[in-house]
């Protein structure tokens, strides 16, 4: 008999654990909702942050109790959300040139009008710390009322190491003031800054000595580049990676969202934790993922914003067992989005995922992604209590809508709070 | 000097007022955001819930004063929004029939298992309308949240006059319960019922005594139809027509959406409201609707969800001055969104509507097409106040944004709200 901390009845489980293949030897049945770990009228108990026991509610008496029991009213529970891959601390919008592209400007027009990444740039470099927070944090606060419980932030618009360590403190910050766990990823190969132009070896050494800066800060968990013929070369992201190895961090890339750079095969050969996008990837890199264990990350809002007509392969990537991760990529110039949920409904509107697929890849599979499958993702005794409550009648419900938010209750390392929160 | 109830001050408003054609001889200047009839620093009186005086607020007290006047915090004040086509009103949703999909299942395999828009009828009938308001309040709360102050909902489900009448006393009571303008429109030529099958004929019989029965009980306000190879015929469409204006209604017509029947120039003649879809109309259907002063409806939600690859032509209807609207066609079949920001923005994404034409599609041209533009769909003094305030930096991001919801309050028929609403 155990004394719990929180004990949470009257739900339905979906647990997601033990799915994580792609379903080959599970019973899909009638294709109608199993496949999810599914524990009807099920039961969860916390202890010291942690999932202490879990299974059918006519049990939980006969293991435990808790302190502080609360009734589910009849909601599904699942692990709770995890976004991968955003940029989602950055200063300014878009909008002035979603606005003149659609009454006609041409991209040379505005980035003539100094508009692109590099008036993101310009406006994230431009405010101090505090204002940068207060920013982004609308945002976030977008993503934690849908169920997020942990948030991956890129820096990438400071491009120097002033800026990008204020970017990365404003991340660090963030789970400081917000009920969620950031994990921060630096992403200073992201675009050439002004101040090197024609120059771009020179940045990438740049890049890689703000690499043991900052890791001897503490501020980065990985490093990520953008490897694409608008960004940077194989050569120099291997550069980036190296440096990366040598400060002991691991290491995801932006690859072939455009075109094939080999990318995905560069990240996989150092272990990464992600390859992203990926429309463009080539059979080889998928084998060299799935033999790397480098998880495949979809970011389905940059693929609908962009008009884009090149799918990344995802049977490909089923068949060959990468663990297939689904992210928003919130950012001000291709993906301006701040809904989880509408991720995955683009990811199985736009490239039909299943509803499970879909929901394993904003939760094991985007923990995976992190280097944190083993702390959270799946409902499994021992892992963080990061729960999302939602009042739907099925899983497949939270890709099917689009839409509103079915989020009732969140439980973030055993702490209960409502979906909206306050600063 | 007048007495107001309310005044509004420390708003930018965007009156939408006097740009309705499609810009012509209008100034763009550098296509940042004007055309929306702004007045910066401006505010917004009311009196017996209609605009009374709007402005620049330094010049408000020399024109009244308010019993009640609230300080809008820099935000932008808009018309409220009108969402002009939703069957928003029904049971169930088909989540399992999405996942069934996606796990590979034909659309034959769901016919069989007795899925499709007859699962969404036999789910409709069987409830009361106790639980048919219960199941549609939560959607229609995600629209009100953001700002919708006027919502066109049709019948269509049903599909005899006892469950076509029940369908639209719900709607009714909707804005009994909640604070918004309903407008009811019959669809009983929606799908032929299993009981009429291999007779659409005698079915489209019951629709026209079905008619008089509805508009003699003050449940319809418009007639419409579903003019398709896989619905009506144009000559039965014709004579729901005859029957509507017999009973002095106005019709509109779900038309070409996924072949031309020569529904618009149908729905043109009998001076129609709208007619919705139009991905596959003529030029003829356009010069028709352009004469008979119809509305296009555009319905972006549909297109996205059946990832159709025939965008209406958007160029056509704004050469040949046919005012578009935008709206979220919500259904569970085709087009499951309770977001009608997000069908602005998949208006621009997909098929470059410009953010103005999109804001004026969901306002004023959306007002047009349920024959309210004398009442609502603009800021103009006379009009009933109905306003939606929003935490925005310029018009545009109502359409940039993807996911979260930027309204800070609203207010209907001059009556201040919060966003989101309980029943
Ligand atoms: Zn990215
Ligand atoms: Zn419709």
């Amino acid at each position: 008999m155990s004394g719990w901390d929180l004990l949470i009845t009257n739900v339905h489980l979906a647990t997601l654990a033990g799915g994580e293949g792609h379903g080959e030897g599970e019973s899909h049945g009638d294709g109608y909702g199993d496949g999810y770990g599914i524990v009807r009228d099920g039961a969860i108990a916390v202890r010291d942050g942690r999932i202490a026991w879990l299974g059918p509610r006519a049990e939980a008496a006969a293991h435990g109790s808790a302190a502080d029991e609360r009734d589910g009213h009849g909601c599904w529970l699942t692990p709770g959300l995890v976004d991968c891959h955003t940029h989602i601390v950055h200063a300014g919008n878009r909008s002035d040139e979603f606005e003149a592209r659609l009454n006609g400007a041409t991209y040379e027009d505005i980035a003539r009008a100094g508009g692109g990444i590099m008036a993101t740039v310009r406006a994230t470099r431009a405010v101090d710390e505090e204002a940068l927070l207060e920013q982004s944090l609308p945002r976030i606060r977008n993503l934690l009322a849908e169920g997020v419980t942990t948030l991956e932030i890129k820096s990438g618009y400071g491009l120097d190491l002033e800026n990008e360590a204020k970017m990365l403190r404003v991340a660090r910050r963030v789970a400081q003031v917000l009920p969620v766990r950031v994990a921060t990823t630096f992403l200073g190969a992201h675009a050439l800054p002004p101040e090197y132009a024609g120059r771009a070896d020179d940045y990438i050494d740049a890049v890689c000595t703000m690499i043991p800066a900052l890791a001897g800060e503490g501020l980065a968990d990985a490093v990520d580049a953008f490897c694409e013929r608008i960004g940077f070369t194989a050569a120099q992201t291997g550069r980036v990676f190296e440096a990366a190895r040598r400060a002991g961090l691991p290491v995801k890339l932006h690859a072939e969202q455009l075109s094939d750079q080999g990318g995905a095969a560069l990240v996989a050969r150092y272990r990464g934790l992600s390859a992203d996008h990926l429309e463009h990837v080539s059979e080889a890199g998928i084998a060299a993922m799935a033999a790397g264990g480098t998880v495949a990350v979809l970011l389905p809002g940059a693929y609908y914003f962009l008009r884009d007509t090149t799918p990344p392969p995802v049977a490909a990537l089923r068949a060959a067992g990468v663990p297939m991760a689904v992210a928003t990529d919130c950012n001000p110039g291709t993906s301006p989005l701040t809904s989880l949920l509408l991720a995955l409904n683009m990811a199985c509107t736009l490239w039909r995922l299943t509803p499970r697929e879909a929901l394993l890849g904003a939760t094991i599979h985007a923990a995976r992604a992190l280097g944190l499958h083993g702390e959270t993702g799946t409902l499994e005794v021992g892992k963080r209590a990061d729960f999302a409550l939602w009042r739907i009648a099925r899983p497949a419900d939270l890709c099917y809508a689009i839409g509103g938010n079915p989020c009732a209750a969140v439980v973030n390392g055993g702490v209960w709070r409502m979906p909206q929160v306050a600063a």
